[in-house]
């Protein structure tokens, strides 16, 4: 894994991470695909709103269509259509999540399935060897995410866990072309978050994620710890915040010093009918659009804006058809590309500061 | 309106139709896209599976989002981003569906909307005036349509409330640029046709519609009065079957000398999961596919085809993934495309009868 930061500006970090399937600027976002799709869009789609990595879930794939059929056909890339990069993630936090359905045992964990109900059982190298088959490009670690809320034994013990883990990942063998991240965990504590950065770097990964944020904190709290995460790490290393966010989150925790970002948000709100502009973000279906001839943003390349009116967009949701989901994804994942790379270019040009102050205050005004 | 035939093989018909704001080759089928989409495609999918003129429904846009707005935001063509030619269906047929909703005066026809339960009444002329304001470039007559066991003196009603009302839709003007024509009525009943006919060409409209079949008949009933009806219509205008239909359906209707065909069928059978092949039908979601890793057709030129394999598509439904039914309506949108494509060619060169027989013969194979 070859990363390089071409520049800095305050924290923020203009990079190119390159691993021997692609490559991918930074800072980047990473659309998601929990299921080998990125809902209503395929790969030329994401082809064309320059995505050069995409995130897949290797526990809903494992669930669901079943990592055989996947290696058979040639592993998730192919299975998709898609020739550019895939990360996956291993499912810890969506297992995690399963609460009533899940036992945590120091040697892996129980889960229920969601999709028949069947039992499962699953060890840090049995999902490695998920991911292995699955074929990825960047493989993360199987950790354990506590809530915000979990007391503090909890957040210790999901640490530890989560180091002992990652030592059992790290000695399965994955495809050349793979490349294993680790997870820092340790809630809202920083000594805590301190002692995970050390445990992990002593491990000498590729890259490195900051995992159990935005699990409930506050943006505040977020960007305290992913800050303070984010300077102990490795500084020619790609640092992964996962499951982050919004974009003014994005913004500020690019600010920081993290690279990397993936959040169902942006695809889930469009299917919703919410689409985000530089003046913030607009409700499609609302009465306002109802005969409105403009695009969703007048200045925005996506298909969407292209060719169709807000009041056409309006229709499509109101009278449930497909293309309004499809539309609205297809201009989000656009806006976001647009957001990160703007961020790039201002970096590179030293002008990162001024840059935040305009796109805040355009964002938050409301139109 | 500009129709020329170019080649006749048999009956069958290789034309060209030429409107003020485009054309297309016959026989065509036209992509049902009935409030101003067609399921899950947008514009550019259409272009790229070359379709000239897709068909939309008047009375469905009137309900919503309502005339108003698509005349205001410059018509049908301009509100749904398509540069192309669009036929609008005037409802007639939808409204006499409603049964319990609907009562059906000789002035025109009142009915409950299926959008908010309001009350509604439609003249002929007020049809005409919306499809005036939608802005379409074929027109289709407010007509009656009975069902395919209405007993004889509701179809000879509707034969002629059909023709009184087209002489009331023929006087109402039209945009310059729009093309009226008048559905034939009369159901199974030959002498009924006959009668129908005569009335409605003595009126010398740009084409004339059969309507009236595919409600309920057989295969073989339907295509008797389609081709003694054709038979009766002036030979240099164009003969649209409407809602016809599945593939064995058109290949034989057009081989009695239908031009245009419209249909939701491959549509909505590729939104559950059914495709069409030269071999036949296929149950995308069938365990079969599960690890099939050749596309749903080895030799189609479709999205679908090009870069996805059965398993994946699978997956793609049984996870309830919207682009499973986005590429499911890809694939048979071009398998239509390319039958009507093949038809015209064999038509071109004198050898239809011949490729029809192939073409069934394969058709029926069941791969």
């Amino acid at each position: 894994m070859d990363f390089q930061v071409q520049a800095m500006d305050g924290a923020l970090r203009a990079g190119r991470c390159d691993l021997p399937r692609g490559g991918f600027q930074t800072p980047v976002f990473m659309p998601v695909g929990t299921r080998a799709t990125v809902k209503a869009l395929g790969p030329e789609d994401l082809e064309a709103i320059g995505a050069g990595i995409i995130l897949s879930n290797a526990y809903h794939l494992y669930l669901r269509p079943g990592a055989d059929i996947i290696e058979r056909l040639g592993g998730v890339q192919r299975f998709m259509g898609w020739d550019r990069l895939v990360l996956t993630d291993s499912g810890g936090y969506q297992i995690f999540s399963l609460k009533e359905l899940r036992k945590i045992r120091d040697d892996g964990v129980e889960f229920k399935s969601i999709v028949d109900g069947s039992a499962h059982f699953m060890t840090p190298e049995d999902n490695m060897r998920l991911q292995r088959a699955l074929g990825s490009d960047i493989v993360m670690a199987f950790d354990v995410c506590p809530g915000a809320d979990a007391p503090r034994e909890e957040v210790v013990r999901a640490l530890e866990l989560t180091t002992a883990w990652l030592r059992r990942c790290a000695a399965v063998e994955l495809q050349p072309h793979q490349r294993l991240f680790g997870i820092v965990q340790g809630g809202l504590d920083k000594s805590l978050r301190r002692r995970s950065a050390e445990e992990l770097i002593a491990l000498d990964l590729p890259g490195y994620a900051i995992g159990g944020l935005s699990v409930g904190e506050s943006q505040e709290q977020m960007l305290e710890i992913a800050e303070y995460t984010a300077a102990l790490l490795p500084p020619h290393k790609p640092r992964y915040l996962m499951g982050v966010g919004m974009p003014l989150d994005i913004v500020r925790a690019a600010a920081v010093g993290i690279d990397m970002f993936d959040c169902v948000l942006p695809t889930r709100m469009a299917r919703n009918g919410t689409v985000f502009t530089p003046t913030g973000r607009l409700t499609i279906r609302a009465g306002a659009c109802k005969d409105d001839p403009r695009p969703i943003q007048e200045d925005c390349p996506c298909p969407a804006c292209r060719r169709f009116s807000r009041a056409y967009i309006r229709h499509l949701f109101n009278a449930g058809e497909i293309m309004g989901p499809r539309l609205a994804t297809l201009h989000n994942l656009t806006f976001y590309a647009t957001m990160m790379h703007h961020m790039r270019e201002a970096a590179l040009q030293g002008r990162f500061a001024q840059w935040q102050h305009d796109f805040e205050t355009s964002y938050q005004s409301g139109g």
